[in-house]
């Protein structure tokens, strides 16, 4: 089989300024589902001949370039220009682009500023990729051997149009083995654990046929796996028994293996499938848990009500906390977080409460409760139960293990 | 004043097969500390012609090159040998490093594997970095005009060695004009507006000792201003002008100028410094708005209380929302988003109660009610009002525009 080369060129001083740039963990990830792998990625400057220089270089590489950034109305906004000038094809206006850009403006009661004028410019020959989100259309220009695409930098932009317009043209253009392929999530287990334990299965698997990326944030690793063969029954045949050996070796820690289910997703089946009905109450997570469950469509179901009670005094008289328990144990306490659990279960009258309390930091630790301590308890009419956790990392990230803490618990339940 | 270059060069393929790489936005702050400032950065994976022509071509661009990873003791870490292959320099073995290296595999009680002693090959002419992390030591080379800096990929090796080793070399090797920096954050108005409306300011100030970038996300803009003059009060006075004009020109929209100052703390300073507390009641936010809220440290001293009352029956047992009025206006409707603002307040007897109720979808819309309609409320014994929004974009995005449309009009209440 071929190897396609792909090179990623990120258009952002911004991007050079502190912003992380994660434009390369996605696209990698994607080009893997289509059989493709990225080679080399650099990230320029918003001036023309730095933009330049890498498109062209990059054209001189590899047969795949995606560029991203620099497609915005602004006069740092170069991409355009500069792929015009790397690919030697002039840029047109497109006046069915302009009225599509004009009419977005209209929708949001804006008037369009005159600069956006220039996000109608095309490169001779190119195919416009549809931007429903945002202002900025993508461009995707075949000059075999080579295809250059170009994308705005949002990833809420970015990855709709990545998904829908370019990995099917681009599967399109450079067919691939059949693969199968499978993406297995795992929760409550560290990312150096699930490497330890699957290096071995892969390599009983092994050969180019399959390959793999792991990814590790913040409590939660996600596994993508990708077999290749010359019949497709023969990589879904190897793809199942890998999987299978994989999920034996890691057991609770695995949540699903889908593309797109998150753990909320997860709990929302999980609770719908029993009919069971949820309440939460939150301290340090200050309404993050509510925010994450109903992310997702659907929660509306099961999910009944949510409560921030970030003071004592709305602990008590909210939830029914007594004062005493409080003074006795302190607010980040186990039997805190149970009365909190308790006290929202029973006012919203659902099967199942949670209540989480916790030190999210940076301040009001001490040497018996430190940041990061978090309690999260559970409670049903017949089931109650707490958990205590540790957590390491700054506010956001202590903040953000609780919920993904208390979501694991709750897929657990059920 | 001269502009000293900067390249970074990221070594490894994990870096290209889904991992997020954050060597970039890590180093570009600290350069920025001492005055320089990131260029250009570059990944290629673990093959010596790919790494080789990167440091031959970031020589070619850059007076400071910082090469990362690829310094281990296996087959693919090939960084030593690119560096002499592109600067010409030979590899010298040196028995010092050697001893060190055997030395940290004794105190580890491991005997050192004899792949390893590769590990003790430096750069003719390089100056070595410890490492009392790991055993891969770093090296930088001076070769007048340019500086070559070797490290290891792992932050936990790399951070420490960039800030003991590194940044001082630099500091010295490239003294820096005086710079004063400016970060502006303004709410409520599109990207698009604030680049015009700045551009003939920057322009009036203009040429090269001013430099910018705009940064927008979701309802936020972002502008930092870069001075450098013969002198800091030189630099100091022209930012001081600049931000007066460019702050005059954008009225109400201009909200902090701190590199680290999100609207939720913008909030928290105007309700502390009035002695004013708050609720919120979310609908289609579910809990984002409490989140975000708490999200800075300090915000109990003013937020007492969130709910989150996802179904109907809840907004009206919780808050006391007439039922009539759901059933005649709808739950996303001005009446019903009062009626919750209203409702929270008494309850938990705040200055202030939000209320927020909208359709982020993706299903639930109609003709009369599109997805992205949102009614925001805010209510005090006083004063009352709600305004109404139709943003676009997919679930996320909706909700986060929500969030921070009501943060705007929260900070703009006091």
């Amino acid at each position: 089989m071929q190897k396609i080369r792909c090179v990623l060129v990120c258009v952002g001083t911004e991007l050079l300024r502190g912003k992380v740039n994660t434009h390369g963990s996605h696209l990698a990830r994607r080009l893997a589902s289509i059989g493709l792998e990225l080679h080399e990625e650099v990230t320029v400057r918003d001036e023309l001949p730095a933009i330049t220089r890498a498109i062209r270089q990059a054209l001189g590489d590899a047969q795949v370039v995606v560029v991203t950034g620099g497609l915005g109305p602004t006069f740092d906004d170069l991409t355009r220009e500069a792929a015009a000038k790397a690919t030697g094809k002039p840029l047109e206006f497109s006046q069915s682009l302009l009225k599509g850009i004009k009419a977005k403006f209209r929708h949001a009661r804006f008037r369009m500023p005159a600069a956006n004028a220039r996000q109608a410019d095309v490169l001779q020959g190119a195919r416009v990729i549809p931007n429903d989100v945002g202002t900025a259309p993508g461009q995707i220009l075949f000059m075999d051997p080579q295809v250059l695409i170009l994308l705005p930098g949002p990833p809420r932009e970015l990855y709709p149009m990545l998904e829908h317009s370019v990995l099917p043209a681009l599967r399109k253009a450079f067919p691939a083995y059949p693969r199968a392929e499978s993406h297995l999530h795992f929760a409550g287990v560290p990312e150096s654990v699930v490497d330890h334990k699957i290096r071995p299965v892969i390599a009983r698997f092994g050969g180019d046929a399959v390959q793999f990326t792991i990814l590790a944030r913040l409590g939660l690793v996600d596994l993508d796996v990708y077999v290749s063969d010359k019949s497709a029954s023969g990589a879904r045949g190897t793809l199942r028994r890998l999987e299978h050996s994989i999920r034996t070796r890691l057991g609770g820690a695995w949540y699903g293996s889908n593309a797109d289910y998150p753990l909320e997703k997860v709990v929302r089946d999980r609770f719908c499938k029993k009919r069971a009905t949820l309440a939460v109450a939150e301290s340090c997570t200050g309404g993050l848990l509510a925010g994450r469950i109903t992310d997702v469509p659907g929660s509306s179901d099961y999910f009944v009500e949510g409560r921030v009670t970030y003071a004592n005094a709305a602990k008590m008289r909210v939830l029914g906390v007594p004062a005493e328990l409080i003074r006795r144990f302190g607010a980040v306490s186990r039997p805190v977080a149970q009365a909190m659990a308790k006290g929202i279960r029973q006012q919203a009258g659902t099967t199942w409460g949670a209540g989480v309390t916790g030190i999210a930091g940076p301040g009001g630790g001490t040497p018996g409760k430190p940041v990061g301590l978090v309690f999260i308890a559970l409670a049903s009419q017949k089931r109650a139960f707490c958990r205590r956790y540790q957590f390491t990392g700054d506010r956001e990230a202590i903040r953000e293990r609780t919920v993904v803490a208390a979501l694991d618990l709750l897929r657990r339940v059920n």
